[in-house]
């Protein structure tokens, strides 16, 4: 470099300049070149130290929850699953609360097992269950309250990332407590929304998330079993052979349930495996039941009950299932549909 | 009118033209100013009518079906309930099978009593029970038959008079019986389809009509039974006090069952009354269940069940419930809706 | 017929109801069977009509408009030019004023000839001249005037035999006179709206029918223009080899300018013909200038500048241009795209 | 903190994992607390750097554009005007061409001055003019030329940064040069495409981002204009008083011309300011023409022709304008909009 060349980059710098020509490669890949890196966490690993938090970290106002969230290898120092993604074991001991707030993120609640908890959105006390998808739209108030004598843990999903990076978020705290400590089967908002096809005449509005706040797993399970036999019964359904899979959606629009966050349930038949396929943005998925492996670019990964996978964007994946496998996926895919930049590529 | 004149209205007359001068009034009146009247058809009249129409009228290919329809006493002569809607009452005699067929109106079975009846859509065989709305989007194939010994009689709505009215139905024979006998309990679209806020994933695209061929009265009536229980716990839902009423959606969109034809069911609680409203746009209604009496433009007529009332556009209309009292209704409001001429006024 | 059938079809007339067995075939034809038929008016024989009713017939309250409105020979005694479209001539002297009203109805007017009226809409005056397309969507007050001592008579095209059939009309007087008789060249809603692509900030809502109220003779031929010398150089945009289409739409959501009627300008180039096409719903079109022939359902006719073509649903149309020809076109495609009835099919 | 929980927290590191509620202020903050500062870069900074930049490093393959980013002193080392986009001075000299390449990030140009180079996006030159807004899609091959022998500098902008923190981007390199080196006043994206309220027949479906590939500085102008002169006479149609802007848009739907990143002119009538307003996600302004000053976040600072602003989201913002002000602006709230998380506060 001569001298013009570079007292002209000092100038670019002291005039916080930064030219392209020597940034493209990296700013403008040929393909996404992800700084998260594929990634498994094992339950059997996440669900003990939760415990010990919960015994030596006490829940409430500041902290707010006793969630543990995994950290990307990709991303060090930073509590992200994906760039987009957040992801955490969550942890209530008996007769404990974590008290109400709310914020723009979305969330989710996903039960891997154990029930016993109440979340309260809005005021709308919501039984946790094993296989349940609970919602947390942004901005409504929620709590969690334990009125048992066991302790209960689950996965909390949230766009925490995105919205960070976007600097789009508001938080708001709540009442202190939880502001309903019933504890009905069901909650009001099912009573309203769990009917399939039904639309209470009252709700003329749609909503850009879903008024429904649980999708049982009695009714996932079904819908998952009734595909596979279709399937065997020669009859279309089924996302690939031997795959099932299912949506939750937003019965005002029969799209996401959540404006940022995709939310699925997959099950995998014994012996089959899934094919190869890439897409823009990422996913965290969870194994519910059954064992098998992944395939994350082409390294291969044993997978038990619990587990969690980090897929960032453009990594080649594949299931093959041992047992009946099924497994829970979250993803950011419904930003990108929006946008004109989702791709997707079977190999 | 001068000779000038008389010599130039009768000029229009020989070039095919109409000055608007003179008929300004009856064409753009006010207000709305059906020929169609509001009127009830009683079920005990239409009933035993089917039945000795089973005796002597064979069902089969060129008549299609054994249904005969309501005229509304404005329109003389034509089949129509309402100037966009045909209801008839369908009868399916111990074996008999209507053959296949499709055509592009839009169609619904609702049924009010019996069963036994398979209606098959596009191979897919769907049991009828009482309670349950079947739906048959256009251009689908569909037959019905009846393995049964017993007779059933069902509901019949469609859009004959509007597609009739906009020149825009196609028609086509299909097989000579039914693709299918045989008599599944619930049909394949259920099983990939009826699950609350669930969608398969392998249905990437929306369609225009629902994908949900069957809404089974048990899943009706717990919604509408949630809303009044809803409401007597102090929480919203209903759409008026004592009023609950749920709508058939498109699972896909979360819009109407049918493009053309919008389909709900109301529970109006003993002892109370809806609001007085009229709405552009024509209805028909059927009492499903109870005692009430209907007030139309002022004048009261008593229901009972199976009861079928046209009321037309702008027709202002109130119910009343002795008995807890179901009723089942259908309109065209989803055509208004998307092209700017609904209007509703309470009064 | 045996006497027990003979009874029953009297004791169906005696309870309105009417069988379908014997009605289905002409209630739901193989394919539309319109009442309505192609035809073909002249302006050489409207226009002087025109002008006699305008030394004849005053305009004013209560007839509102001197319009004559071509009536389908199909459809005899309605002033219909097909099922769902109204077609007249209004004409208005020199200094003359149509009165202030609105209707539900959507309207347009399209200038054949001439100029010097200022049609006001909501208060806002928009002149009308050769070739221009000027809106009037449903329930915006609106009256005419025309400060000049020619007279001046142009195409008005309304939805008032949908809205009619529908009974979705509402209508009301305004003022006896016209709001504001300035006379600007153009429109403050071409001041705000006409310049393309863009939208105001101010504008946040989507609305359903076109905001802008003038699209100008000058912008339409450039366009037409503008296709057919892109074809000329090798790219693309025609509609077909020869024919270059433009349609008037709403910038706020780039759909039809309004909600029933679809509005078109076409240009033939001399020599050349379109393909041979039907499609569900009606359309009129009007020959703007020049001559060439149309064929409706194989029959051909001659056209020359003016003449007012109804083409009835499934009808085959194919036109040929001798000279360059351009024509204005208004149907109904924007409710049956809307309502999956849509259906078009090449020969 | 006790030996226990540090082995807890060393534990979680040991797992990758990290607890939330340490983190939770600064991950959830109360409102958006961006990293990333108001900031103003000016343009007679940029231009020099721009013109040396010119003479001493080539244009071509690899590092694709002699572009210049501003770099946020909030995110430092990073070439991003804010989180999501990305702005930057490219200059291109006499005879020198800037080689065509495709990526799935959304690219403008807008002209502060000068003229005489042609982008050329699919094959379609397109002439760049003060004043003018030149879109490139996401995906569309593009490359640029100047075959005058005067130098061009202009702004452009993309959502570099969105689609970096997303993962989602594809970049292929095309010709070495350009396609069409032909030099027309008008593209034939423009001649299709830029008249008001007009669509081809021929384009049939609607596009995620705007055909219209230039939006005239003309058009722009005259919109402006109008909206002052409007709110002089007493209309509407200013965003508020003394205030007009435009928003340029996809004329298949009337939202913004570009999926991810909005662009809007402004003008601001000598003597006005605007109201403060915060809202969220981030925007770039450059000031087209006039002076005036800014006030962010209550920091005020003198603006001249060429200066680019970079307000990030929640930052407070107000214009006030000396002389007559116009300004560019683009930003990522179509992105927001769509996921729910678009806020906007006036203080």
């Amino acid at each position: 470099m001569n001298p013009d060349e570079e007292q002209l980059y000092r100038d670019f710098e002291k005039h916080g300049l930064i030219p392209l020509w020597t940034e493209r490669e990296g700013l403008m890949p040929m393909r996404p070149e992800p700084r998260a890196v594929p990634h498994i966490w094992h339950w059997d690993d996440l669900y003990p130290l939760a415990e010990r938090a919960g015994d030596l970290i006490p829940v409430g106002r500041g902290g707010e929850r006793r969630a543990i969230s995994v950290s990307n290898p990709g991303l060090p120092g930073l509590p992200y699953a994906t760039p987009t993604l957040w992801a955490a074991i969550q942890y209530l001991g008996p007769n404990e609360v974590a008290p109400d707030h709310r914020h723009s993120q979305n969330a989710f609640r996903f039960v891997l097992e154990g029930e016993g908890v109440w979340t309260v959105v809005d005021g709308d006390p919501i039984a946790m269950r094993r296989g349940d998808l609970l919602l947390t739209p942004g901005w409504r108030f929620h709590g969690h309250h334990n009125p048992h004598p066991a302790p209960m843990a689950w996965l909390d999903g949230l766009d925490i990332p995105f919205v960070q990076a976007t600097d789009t978020g508001f938080f708001e705290f709540g009442a202190d407590g939880v502001i309903d400590r019933s504890t009905p089967r069901i909650s009001r908002s099912e009573r309203l929304w769990a009917h399939p096809g039904l639309r209470p005449v009252s709700a003329q509005q749609d909503t850009p998330n879903s008024p429904l706040a649980a999708y049982r797993w009695e009714h996932t399970d079904a819908a998952l079993t009734a595909q596979l036999e279709l399937a065997a019964e020669g009859h279309g359904g089924v996302t690939e052979p031997g795959h099932a899979a299912v949506r939750f959606t937003n019965p005002t629009t029969g799209a996401d349930a959540l404006t940022t966050i995709r939310t699925e349930m997959h099950r995998i038949a014994a012996g089959h495996r899934t094919a190869p396929v890439r897409e823009t943005g990422s996913s965290v998925w969870q194994v519910f039941e059954g064992t098998g492996t992944v395939r994350l670019d082409g390294d291969r990964t044993d997978l038990a009950r619990g587990d969690l996978i980090a897929v960032p964007s453009w990594c080649e994946m594949s299931l093959r299932a041992d047992t009946d496998l099924d497994l829970f996926r979250f993803g950011d895919a419904p930003i990108f549909e929006r946008l004109n930049l989702a791709r997707k590529e079977f190999s």
